[in-house]
């Protein structure tokens, strides 16, 4: 199998893996049971948090484990629009988010009478700072947006709008996701962030929600002391305890890693340029993690077929949407057709991919447009 | 280690832990890809949900996978409350619910104008009927009453409240934790229901919302198509996937294991009994896997080091709760008064205890009295 698809999701890291393993066969104590066998497990969770706290320049008490980036993005989303109702109900992000972070929004204007501003993006997928700096008013309360984006790995000016929003009343979010053990993320001035650990070889159902201190926010889940009071429900503490080792390896191999995603990156646009009718959607200013593309006369569904029977795992828009009949939302803000969004394909990289797989699948996919291509323009 | 607190959580099955496992191993992809790894992992997911539905009893697109019965009581109260408002902002719980349903009913009331009524229990921790049926209103929306609560073990008059609420146009919701894989839970007639994987032997970060076909509620996590699009997020695939063992096993060992702790509980009760000083919280109708007691002259605190010191884990008020300084307003809402409320140790039993360490137990139990005990009435 030739996995071109890290940015939906990653191989589970063999380290991790094994010191969850053992985590789960040693102990079952719930982490605020107040006996030894629960306080352990409660020792090493906070030495987890520390960690990822220390890893990311923020304090401990700012980490909350959750069961995922969606419920982080939910989280922080509606729980500071709840908080901050009396101050206002102007919100500002993006015509790319996440379907996580635009159906939270869409919930928010359609049930609770919030007013949102999704910004348009340039042909390359990025929002302008300028926009953002416009569209902020005294009673914007919340400004959101993500870091890199999942389909065409536009990578947005964070550091120059958190300096504008900073002067405004708004908390900033950002969606870390497919940020995270890429590139490197200065948290300061940046209110809250959300990261997924599957996205960086971690397990699945585990994520980390970003709130300083001063930022108030209404639970989403709600329940006992746990988190901070913030998040409800018994720790899922062997997943919270292997958070630490799964974003020290990431950061560790980060350098490495993007290096040669770089060169897989090059490699890949310089054999696909060579093929008529490839158009890019990604632009090379792009992370190189992601490479999204259109090829003419082939829908993405015929071409993710013919890909598959050769074991070759891409996708087309976001895994999020993957069964939707409509073309991506990403793709059509950046100005691209309807039909052309139809025949895009991403790949997403990672460290294990190789030079081999990527000449293997440039030479499947000549042999798909031959095949299958009703228009070799 | 004498385990004592299995309504605080479970010992992970050996047999769940190793399927868990082999598909941690086998496949990381994720299961809404369109490739064949991704749908490999949505067809055992989709294999795991008919197995749930099929032994609660409901359809398949009624069950929902969740990262843990908080979230689903959260998703559900504030789901359907918020689906509901322009028909109603009435609803009706009791004074003795699990801190996610509690706490999610504070939200409604103090941020969003809810109106909701705490229902108080007998002195058996029982709620009414007739209450129940004198407090729905023409605009209730939501009835939301646990089945068994897990301080007291008492057992509610679900199939009675539901014939009730049945003829009103209230949702019923049921918080079924503490009854699942103890009691036969009967879903006709209730709407909503909540379940929680590592209350029987399987994982944390795992739960279950049973929400009926007619049901209208709104996303608590948002996303993109997963979950029938009413919870967002990556699937956690291998861990949804292991719910269909994790509840077979729990439903064949059901009437050999409440047999033995049946047996357990009376030994316990017996012995117990031959102690001066000794007070039972729980009714002699309550659950048997919950035994709740008050000790003469004893804080809890100090019980449960002396326990602890003899590797004996038990609680005090709910494991949520574990490091609150306030009395349990479970034991409160009997009429308990708050000073023996702070003298009460739950005992919560399992299939895998013995006769040895309910005698261990009591043993222990009668050197800490007269060791630490202030006041030997």
């Amino acid at each position: 199998m030739i996995y071109f698809d890290s940015a939906s999701t990653t191989k589970l890291n063999k380290e991790v893996l094994d010191t969850y393993y053992s985590l789960l066969v040693k102990s079952f104590a719930n982490s605020e049971s107040l006996y030894d066998a629960g306080m352990e497990m409660n020792t090493l969770m906070e030495k987890s948090r520390a960690s990822v706290a220390s890893f990311l320049h923020v304090a401990p008490q700012e980490v909350f484990f959750t069961s995922g980036a969606s419920e982080s993005n939910s989280a922080i989303i509606k729980g500071i629009a709840f908080a901050n109702k009396n101050k206002g109900k102007h919100i500002i992000t993006t015509q790319v988010e996440h379907s996580s972070v635009m159906n939270a929004y869409h919930q928010l204007e359609e049930e609770f009478g919030y007013e949102v501003a999704y910004l348009p993006v340039n042909e390359e997928g990025v929002v302008s700072v300028e926009d953002v700096k416009l569209a902020l008013r005294s009673d914007t309360i919340l400004v959101s947006i993500m870091y890199v984006n999942n389909e065409s790995g536009a990578i947005m000016p964070i550091d120059e709008i958190k300096k504008i929003v900073k002067k405004s009343n708004a908390v900033f979010h950002v969606d870390c996701v497919q940020a995270l053990g890429k590139l490197s993320i200065d948290l300061k001035d940046i209110d809250c962030a959300s990261f997924s650990a599957h996205k960086i070889n971690g397990l699945k159902g585990s994520g980390l929600l970003v709130k300083k201190q001063h930022i108030h926010m209404l639970p989403l889940i709600n329940g006992g002391q746990q988190e901070m009071g913030l998040r409800g429900g018994t720790a899922n503490a062997p997943t919270n305890i292997v958070w630490a080792k799964t974003l020290r390896l990431a950061l560790e191999h980060q350098a490495s890693a993007m290096k040669k995603i770089h060169e897989l990156n090059q490699l890949l646009r310089n054999e696909l340029q060579k093929i008529e009718g490839i158009h890019f959607n990604s632009s090379d200013r792009a992370i190189d993690t992601i490479l999204n593309f259109s090829v003419s006369g082939l829908t993405s569904e015929v071409l993710m077929n013919a890909l598959n029977a050769k074991e070759i795992c891409v996708s087309a828009q976001s895994t999020c949407s993957s069964k939707s009949k409509s073309a991506s939302h990403v793709l059509l803000a950046m100005g691209i057709s309807e039909e052309a969004a139809n025949r895009s394909i991403r790949i997403s990289l990672c460290e294990e991919n190789t030079e081999e797989e990527i000449r293997f699948f440039i030479q499947v996919l000549k042999e798909s447009i031959k095949k299958y291509g009703t228009n070799r323009v």
